[in-house]
């Protein structure tokens, strides 16, 4: 577990889209970053206060949070600088980049002398079992896509605050770097071994209660033919009682794949559901979330509305309308 | 590369199954395996002269594979003093096992010491790349199976032998480790990080002559709850022209998973079609490789005479019967 509150380091971020994993947190995890540390030439802005490492020392702050994707894959002399600093002011620092912290010399050194923790979230910490298929007591929900980053694990946060404003029981399960550094756990799922992915989402969500809700975030999607085999073991390892499809109108091809068009809900519906009767034969789809961001309100609405009207599910943004309607479906079931 | 010809270590393998690594290279790089090695107490035998490390050393073998699966996961003392000889001999070490010869200071001593190997390829060595989905020319057959381990690696091989005999341009692609250790290279799929599957699939089955086909063996299957993910990146990793639905119809349950009960040919030919589509349009299934070793003879051909009824598309044991009907299948379609 990463220890809380934060300092959201956006560091040199040329646009706020380069600063999302803070963003990802300051949006679900207000309570936690209680302060950002921008760096001259900026571009990102979460709202919070800006602080230095003496002022976020003082307001309580446990870990400095890599809330940036890095340029170019590696951590700047730049970013180096305050990054030693904040050791060695006490904080533990916090990073899902593909270049590890623990692979810089300097900063492990500096974390060993001053006793802090480096907490690389892209890179498992524990030794997954290989998924056994046994049913588990308790309700899960994931959320799966037509495409990548289409707002899977908004959808799954979205109806996770819906049902805790209700008093349902629920957690909120990530499964990628965004959705850990927000949770402070859960499990790297694109960097675990091929034969352990399903057994780290059995891993991850466990027995519980009959009326507590696992709300998985998703990964990648069954029609992505870079990262289809992450999706399906999902699906597989987490057993869900409910689907929720999420989609993104405007996108003009699948993310990185020029070549590829975006599947029909219908199909990622038939293909999704089918996959995940193999491990939970009750499973059913109880809505769809439907990512509007790019479209004009009156849009948005008449786009929801048909999709209720020819797939006879309810259809909402979540992010934008509330997670209500598929809260409701899920109410249902239970 | 593993430097070939061979020495087959059989250790003290309680059994012939627990030799079936052995077993695939005897069976299908014959000329590779000039020799066995045995053990007090060893219960298996691939009918190969039985040699000492020097017979081995004077016949020309380059390396000793480790050809069977050692008890509780550890290479025991036994065994280490025929290895560590085998060494100081001149061979280079291979081996599948999950402990991994890299893992034995003494064997990384005296291989440094003498400058031989240490082939582990149950570990990947490359760097894959995440796969981008583009159209590569040639074609491709995978071998998709309604379980794991009912004959996909047999298939893949019986109609590499048969393309060859025909003098058709052909690969076997290895996914496995048995697979690696007949064919010298490969791609350990089940130990490759989530993200790279795929691209390692797109990686091992690049561009080729138009007339040109690789045989893929498959691994998992889209119906087994642990290795599903896999299976799904290699039908999307490996664009597949052709399908071989493989089958071993004895099984009371999914291997390892006794609460899971087979799926038909039909639901793995339906399932396995639509994700193949998604990567290739063009592919199609065509034809049955039924894995008949636990019937008769009169059963067998009853049962394959059944699925080609039924289905409407060539059923054979390749293994038992000849791969001629499925190899016929491919040639159509070129």
């Amino acid at each position: 577990m990463i220890e809380t509150p934060y300092l959201l380091f956006l560091g040199d971020a040329p646009d706020a889209l380069a600063a999302k994993v803070a963003q990802g947190i300051k949006d679900w995890r207000p309570d936690n970053a209680i302060g950002q540390f921008r760096m001259e030439g900026c571009n990102a802005d979460m709202g919070l206060p800006d602080m230095t490492l003496a002022e976020a020392k003082a307001a309580g702050v446990r870990t400095l949070v890599i809330g940036v994707a890095n340029r170019g894959g590696i951590i700047s002399q730049a970013w180096k600088k305050i990054l030693v600093n904040a050791l060695e002011e006490g904080f533990d620092l916090a990073s899902g980049l593909h270049n590890l912290l623990r692979d810089e010399a300097d900063l492990v050194a500096v974390a060993q002398a001053t006793g802090r923790k480096l907490h690389d979230v892209r890179v498992p910490t524990v030794q997954y079992p290989i998924a056994n298929g046994v049913k588990r007591t308790g309700k899960r929900c994931l959320a799966v896509g037509t495409d990548c980053s289409v707002g899977k694990m908004y959808t799954a946060l979205c109806m996770d605050r819906e049902m805790r404003a209700r008093g349902m029981k629920c957690s909120f399960r990530a499964t990628g770097q965004t959705g850990i550094l927000i949770t402070g756990d859960g499990v790297p799922l694109d960097a675990v071994i091929a034969d352990f992915m399903a057994g780290s989402i059995e891993w991850l969500t466990p027995d519980n209660d009959p009326d507590h809700w696992d709300l998985i975030e998703g990964q990648g999607s069954l029609f992505h033919v870079s990262y289809s085999g992450v999706t399906l073991a999902l699906i597989h390892g987490g057993q869900p009682d409910a689907l929720v499809v999420c989609h993104e109108p405007k996108r003009a091809h699948m993310r990185g794949l020029p070549g590829y068009r975006l599947p029909t809900l219908e199909a990622v519906r038939d293909a999704a559901l089918a996959m995940a009767k193999v491990a939970n034969p009750a499973c059913v789809v109880v809505g769809y979330s439907i990512n509007t961001q790019h479209m004009a309100e009156d849009e948005a609405r008449a786009y929801l509305a048909d999709v209720e009207a020819r797939l006879g599910l309810p259809a909402t943004d979540p992010f934008r309308f509330g997670a209500e309607k598929l809260v409701d479906a899920l109410e249902a079931l239970t």
